[in-house]
């Protein structure tokens, strides 16, 4: 965890600063990727390992994580499309990630937990960083540059590390109608949507290389448990 | 309404940017001062002289204002203290702020009307913007600089004329519990409180002497009333 180097680059703070190199043995690791990509599945498992192993591990998610910030979170992805403007919604997801990171994350890290968090600002920049427009009657329309330049404003730190779940939409569709679970909201906003948020994701792997790791998700649970412990396994090695 | 000049200053534009001064007739002015100070009385007084005199007026408040920033609202000002860190308040602050001026203040602006504001950004400066602390864990603690940087990043704007209603807070006391209302939160707080709370907006005032009035609010309703319209009569000349 270091502290974003400044408005609209991403950090590439990452695998240097882990466990027993300077945070007390704690560890955050970030979860990011597609719906449907297998991250909640995968951070379950690994919290179960480490916990096994005899660390201790907070797992929680983003938008939420903490009694405040869940309120912020119904607030943002209950009710209608369009409820709030892009600027907002942006307000308010930094808002829940100041106070998850607050009573959270920082919290934990300072008792030597590791953190696995189901997203976190990499979301925000793939999801609503990506919106752009001019503004209207002088307030400043939302752009990439002013997303980062909010995150180095009020939030400032960055995971160690990040799991960036990479898998093809097409696939992730199928794993969702298999589980029954969200693959409405899935298939309303679209195949191609999909695909850009892959493609976005991917970018920002290729942007912060020292922190990012992008996992392959194709094929089983086993075989992605796997590919995440050898990502990991740096990281994770006894000080 | 001009565009926050940059970081850790208080803009400067007013009244120069009056009605038919170049935003099609509309004008912003925002009510501000302590508790207790008459702020609200004399926006409801004024909003009836203007509408009586021919003019569309949107008399407004903040936190709050439209509906998704009166959620925010609810979501900040009920509960318990301390349930909010100051930065993660301040966001809420800024979200409900951008919604308002998103979805009401700008497009009334556009439309030539008069928006008579009881607080805004200002009143975040006073209140939010004063806390200062070093942070923890990386993450940036409050502090006035982070306040206005903020504001510059994600609102932008300034009401074209600010009018800070001054008064001693022991007037203010006896005059709330004149009222029957909000007198126990008003005590809760305390004397030293709301005079660090004045003190601070009359340094604001003359930080920004071209936007800010400060308006002597002690004596009579109709009394105060008079000084609101001398403030304001070279904005609300017929263009």
């Amino acid at each position: 965890m270091a502290a974003e180097p400044g408005a609209a680059t991403v950090s590439e703070a990452g695998p240097g600063s882990g466990p027993g190199r300077g945070r007390d043995g704690g560890l955050f690791v970030s979860f990011e990727g597609g719906d449907g990509a297998g991250k909640s599945t995968q951070l379950r498992r690994l919290a179960e390992r480490l916990r096994a192993a005899g660390r201790e591990v907070v797992a929680t998610r983003e938008p939420g994580g903490a009694p405040g910030a869940e309120q912020i979170r119904a607030l943002v992805l209950e009710g209608e499309a369009g409820r709030w403007s892009p600027v907002s919604e942006l307000l308010l997801f930094n808002a829940a990630r100041r106070d998850h990171a607050e009573r959270v994350i920082v919290p934990a890290l300072a008792r030597g937990a590791v953190v696995l968090c189901d997203r976190f600002a990499d979301s925000t920049r793939v999801y609503q960083g990506a919106a752009r427009d001019a503004g209207v009657g002088g307030l400043p329309g939302p752009s990439p540059e002013m997303a980062e330049a909010l995150h180095a404003l009020v939030i400032g730190i960055e995971p160690d590390a990040t799991l960036i779940f990479d898998l093809d939409p097409e696939i992730a569709l199928s794993r969702g109608v298999a589980r029954g679970g969200e693959e409405l909201r899935f298939e309303r906003l679209g195949l191609a949507f999909h695909q850009s948020v892959r493609a976005r994701f991917r970018a920002l792997a290729e942007r912060a290389p020292a922190r990012c790791r992008l996992i392959d998700a194709s094929g089983g649970a086993e075989a992605v448990a796997a590919r995440v412990d050898a990502a990991l396994a740096p990281l994770l090695e006894p000080a």
